[in-house]
């Protein structure tokens, strides 16, 4: 196990210089799921058939909150994103929204935080444009699937 | 099931009126995990005993995340929060901190969307300052506890 | 004509005192256009038909728009909304996206840049997720068409 | 017709990935004009000669709004720019306030969203702070003039 | 002395819960400086008597910096303020920019946070603005004057 | 002295063209004090020795401060940091809270920006979460200590 990179001297909180790291093409894939009842998912199915309107605003909402995670996250590096990219899988027996988030950048770090805010981000607009009906919906299993680029080399999620 | 709120005439989102809702006392508590390496949750434990920082910086992060949910949330009213609370809890043995955020405000709308991001955000954080230590942490459970005022009324969750 | 309510003493901008206004139930509503050519439209539409993005994506950024409407307009008031809506109505033979938005508050400040932000906002957001295919659109014919509520009384644009 | 590049395989909206794109310098110019009152504009004038404050505030309104474009339109890329200047100009006849934009940088991306949204800023701060006087004020032909940089090369509007 | 309020049970920041304050309406004047060459203040002297800009763009970072105070102060309220505004003075013996904000709103807490705030971004600004003729400016003297409405009552600075 | 670099040929604000300067490597330090009652500084430091709140939320406000530096101040340029620290010093005779802020990047414009707003951001961080027990506490002596990089080489303060 590694050292903590956000500690500085006196054990405060710093966003820690990459000025020494090269620009390199980094990409990060993120993942998570919004679990509720089948009745709500069925609503949100049948909306997004018609006019898909529930994931097309998580779909914005993800996309903004990848671009603003450095605003949202104390020691994350603002930085600009190539590119940004959500797609959504529903599984009607689960009742669950599967939410996969894509980032890509080139820069001197890696945008993994990016990738899992967008998910957050989609997963919580999800909840909120769905409460009216369903207050016990669960946001699960954000987690971090791939991840290239930079020094630290290919993570691939087992 | 009632209607979803957040879809226009024409199917698209719109933020709802609440014109007509009462200024009433509201409050809301919500709850996630963030699931870690023991080591991991050593070193965040050790870090907190001695100065405290990444619990310290993540509460932050829920604070700001509560007070700019309507920024990043689209379809969320902006409001007037009258405060905002986060605690943590650690369990060695399964690896987790154990997050809590409490939101209260005296207005139209509920709380729940500001309390599930806060909790969103600091989990965010928790994972953003010890990823170089470990990349396979999940972030799961986000979910709402408690909501209070309004017309709805008293929401527990079993 | 009166004087201008921006100007404080020193001829500097300020934001007007209205702290001795009365909080009062408001509604403004703005419209605009985006002009562009024919076949642009005819993919929008397609789009709109089929999964309805151009538009859905527009209606996020005018109704984010709204909602910070004080943190990009230099001496507006920042003000709780109650509601915000857009409305599109496509015109194929004049090329012509035409936006509506009406935003209503409960406050002592009227609404009408906020309405007029959301459609701007959502205008720009057409241009871009269109100029790919037409660099030559046109944003145009952005004005307030009523607005009720507060000491000044119902304005509706003749 | 080229395909619109803002739509992933689902139809939903995402950020195209420029990854590819070479980092260029670019520039782009935009126009448009508030109408208002010869009284409106008359104030505004005498304003400027004095003491300059309209057309002061909306200058830094455009600037301001040029640098956070990607936070109101939700597929732009965010970028550095490298400069940002506007300019004004009064048409007492015609009752007009001509607004130029224009916006540099050196990146993967086009500024022309940015220089459209700068004189959107500006002509809603115009608006903003002569409406009291005048509410009949009507923004329009806002356009894009020129762009320079990047594949696509040298455009300029007829 | 009394105990510090943003501290909760584990000793960690919170936004203390002012649901049970009354409104009332509140103001706060506050004050700061900057001081520079004389040569430095004479062109900005200079600049303001024709065509006023330094300081037109500092009273505008002021009163936007008024606006975002819960933006950027982590444990501060987001509030809606009925009206901001800023005065300069320049002494030219001393070299010094004298800047004054006044701050108002109707609310449950109050607004002296949002004066200090206005003040250093209006110093920033001029700072920022003067830099290059001038790296040796000093911002001091930020302080509140004075203070009215609530439960503590006027404080007013001897 | 040379001329100001903030001003186009009207005499309005611009954010100044930087296209043709070079990437380099750019540092800047910048330092400021909040003085308060010994008492209150004693609060301060029981506090962070136990617990260290005060000052880890006003190095979260320093870092978070830096990074959106270009929001606030209205000519600044939107540029990636490469890093960004605090450091606080506590002198209990003078009843001062010492700032230090060092800010990295490698771009076409410094940092100085950045650093002081870094420095005033932690100060009134120091104010916000005192005031309950000081209301008189005075922010003094923000300043440039160092800068390194870009066309203008070295600037120690003497």
């Amino acid at each position: 196990m590694g050292d903590f990179t956000h500690l500085n001297e006196e054990g405060r909180a710093r966003m820690v210089d990459v000025s020494d790291k090269e620009d390199t093409k980094r990409e990060a894939v993120a993942c998570g799921s919004v679990f509720m009842k089948p009745e709500t998912l069925s609503l949100i199915k049948e909306g997004r058939i018609k006019k898909g309107d529930v994931l097309a605003v998580a779909q914005v909402a993800g996309i903004q909150g990848a671009k603003r995670t450095s605003d949202m996250i104390p020691m994350c590096h603002n930085i600009f994103l190539s590119g940004s990219d959500l797609s959504f899988q529903l599984d009607e027996e689960k009742g669950e929204v599967y939410i996969q988030a894509k980032v890509t950048c080139t820069g001197k770090t890696g945008v993994e935080m990016e990738a899992l805010t967008a998910v957050s981000m989609a997963a919580l607009t999800i909840y909120d444009m769905c409460k009216a009906v369903d207050r016990e919906m669960v946001i699960s299993n954000i987690m971090l699937l791939e991840k290239k680029g930079g020094k630290s080399g290919v993570f691939v999620r087992k």
